[in-house]
């Protein structure tokens, strides 16, 4: 997975948050990058932007002008500028405010050290999907790295559907909702619902029921090329979360349809990454276990 | 995936019950072949070829003639059809007793029509994997279609393991036992652990803690390629079992390894086959929901 | 737990909802009561009153008058039944729509000799708590026959609370929310978060937490005397749910007081009622099994 | 629960393990008890008698001629103790090493203080039950403080049975087995098998089906004065386990007949004790969070 072709020769920088960690790892950041001869860029979007002093520039102009986007702070950063710039094909590397996340695995104890490898080209690329909806019929699609939620809008209030996998009809359900999450998602939302941890390598889709009305409702687990259509019951009341930031009304006539989106976020790791390690560090497994990679 | 190429000319009959269920079953599947002009094979290891007074063959020359294996029973007789010839390459079809099953989908009302299609060349392949495990050092391989528990032989007795993936650690475990599952064994023994339903399709491998001492286990999803790594704490007594059929004891001294087999089965479907459908009927999905394939 | 001393002579008719056949119904059980001399009273707040063109009368009324009422439909019109008078000393006896519901569990096929055993003293008191919620410092009570829910009103959005019993702290929690539910609850909205069922005899009270996100987080059961306090975090935006019929929002600066409630509802079976024969119905346990009672 | 009129005076040293820091433990203790003036006992059955060259008696004396247990060691010691004298009335008190148990709750380094305080009748009295099984017929009872586990011997080996409570037949069932559990084996095996946490006061027992080859099987809880009845189908090979520790084979011939024991155990604990504060420990609950008894 490690390839030497990138050149990463201008970096965005970017955070959904603006606070003084945030701000003193951006300028730690911009001084290694700047010394490296990179070139930086801040968009408007970016809430450490104005903190710095910088002058923003469009989200449109950081996509057509950057090779790669350093997000800082938490998951959360991370999920919002692969939205904003992962999606349309620029590179996400994460740097964390002290807590190794799933998706931000630099330290900021190791800036220094790790971006210079990175720059220089020692580095894995870590491939992940985008699940994408849209309402049958309608031209807007709405993407999401983690899940999509089809909801009642509502705690304890169920709504039915049926459930068709590339037109095949697998189920009809009553349910406060249904979770469908990528890999990256197994570790998020789905997990809250007992959902499987799973591995980014694995093609799958996660499909689990919230708060199922049946006892024999099962979470299910279904290949990634293929296509979700859900039918709403012409009476539930509807909504499509996605990642927990975007939420739209669902009209029942029209059948909800999900598949894998056309772009794919690439992740940028230190060659050191490891997922299982993210899981014992995030997961709290085999706590003081001493292992290392053999 | 339907393909018209194959030919069908010798015919294994094969049962690991015999009853007069499965005779009458047996009965009728030979005069639909011996007038299609196909030659019918009795295996010695098939429960049901003394009951129709046919002379059994060797399994090894069954495999080395037949073009195909008629299992009839249910999943279990698959499975060990499976185990005996399918794991060599021979396509395995299945004849169930009247209840569909996951793997037994040809109805006892339906056989003169479904034979005559298959035979005719209309029919869907569905490739399934077997897990293969060795003891670290040894030669002999054990294969699985379901799953491959380690365990530690009784109940509520917990043995200590540490799991590798790909040679990284992945935790430190106590637990009663490790389900280690194919996709095919996710609507059986795994199922009744509480795991999800994986579709065929995804080529992963589902890791699901048995009883275990700590909170924070969850099942792990894993793609088919990886290589997993069992090293057993030497205190601990263990036992590996492969589909509920064959149990070996776990020396310590030697890890336990576990990946993909190099065979693959081939199951033979009618065109109508779909899984959904299966676990419908099978779960209790959505009774009497009136959908049809759309 | 039979007693012959009731005298049932003035009964209500209550239904929560108005089809036809409930009017068939109601208009079946005022035939039969009134032949046995019993006087029937129609609460303005029953939907079916005006459908079978009575008078309606007070609800202040129908409990000052009342020795019974009877709930025609499913379990929501028991629970309303419950609420609107049940809490207040009043028994309720349950009549359902032709499927056995937890709590109603005289078939329309049955009225006529099941009513004339009741009316004779031939019946069993089924005794189940409310539970009752308030804001730490004001009078409102809120009650609830099967559950109050603590929420963060929208799918996927967490709260923070801190749980405390009897004034002893518990935990600190971030999940989407906790449900306490009382035995008769155990059946409906926590069994869906898979909870266990609780025998209607236990005096118990089950915290399920909703979409922890913790690990390590798991369903605790207290005992019916013991007081819970949740103190949610001042950032988090709270409400309460009972019954998934009222919900009120939740200022962090008051705790939520949680107990059993004073008053307790007085359900009213035939002598052949069985809470395990309404699981085996509702829950789909060991379907065709050929128990009876031994 | 605090109780001023026990008076221990003749205390047995009890301990499940030997080593060093067991020796250590018990010479502190003796130290302490001497001179308060109680007279210590030494059991022969507890392994750390011959440790500190203490002369032993038999477990009858043990019972006749003590006012007070103390148990030594990790919860397996003190579920010992429990089964060879709480059962017959002796209370106990567990004392850890190190780490605070779920019923050991008195650290070693508080020996001195915590005892004296229990000695001058400053403590707390935890009353918990034992179950009790019998084969119908047979006159030999088996108890168990924590759990009587139903199973098939074997590792995903199901065994089918049917289960009466208080003669009210509940559903028949294929399972591994089924956990019958205390609420103070609701923190061992039962949360294992992930069955909520019963809280001591809760006069409730668990049954957990384990691995249940229906979809729709839910963990059941039942009230303690209940008797539970369990008939094996002829052809299943069961066993039944008391706390991990004793195993009998099941004549399928006989129902098995589970209920709460006569005696019960008395838990001696410093007034400070508190459930929860266990859980939290042991179950890593809300780690760091700045509570104290409020």
């Amino acid at each position: 997975m490690v390839s030497g072709q990138y050149k990463f020769k201008n970096i965005a920088i970017y955070s959904s948050l603006n606070d003084k960690r945030i701000v003193a790892i951006a300028n730690h950041v911009i001084e290694v990058l700047t010394n490296l001869g990179i070139k930086c860029l801040f968009p408007s979007s970016s809430k450490v932007t104005k903190a710095i002093s910088k002058r923003g520039i469009g989200d449109k102009t950081t996509i057509d002008k950057s090779d790669l986007v350093i997000a800082i702070g938490g998951d959360g950063t991370l999920l919002s500028s692969a939205r904003n710039f992962g999606i349309h094909g620029i590179p996400v590397l994460g740097i964390n405010l002290g807590n190794l996340g799933f998706l931000t695995d630099i330290a900021p104890s190791s800036i220094t050290s790790d971006l210079k490898k990175v720059i220089n080209g020692d580095f894995i690329e870590d491939k992940r999907i985008f699940l994408e909806a849209k309402l049958d019929g309608e031209k807007t699609t709405y993407k999401a790295l983690n899940e999509i939620v089809l909801h009642s809008g509502s705690i304890a209030q169920m709504i039915e559907y049926d459930l068709f996998i590339d037109g095949d009809f697998v189920y009809r359900q009553r349910a406060d909702g249904l979770i469908m999450s990528t890999p990256t998602g197994s570790t998020a939302y789905s997990l809250s619902g007992n959902g499987p941890i799973i591995s980014p390598e694995v093609k799958a889709i996660t499909l689990l029921p919230m708060f199922p009305h049946s006892l024999n409702a099962r979470t299910l687990i279904t290949g990634q090329e293929k296509e979700i259509k859900l039918r709403v019951n012409k009476k539930s009341k509807a909504f499509l979360s996605m990642d927990s930031h975007l939420k739209i009304g669902v009209d029942p006539k029209h059948d909800v349809l999900i598949k894998k989106a056309k772009g794919e976020l690439t992740l940028i790791h230190p060659t050191d990454h490891n997922f299982f390690s993210s899981c014992r560090n995030k997961l709290g497994w085999s706590l003081g276990v001493p292992y290392k990679k053999s």
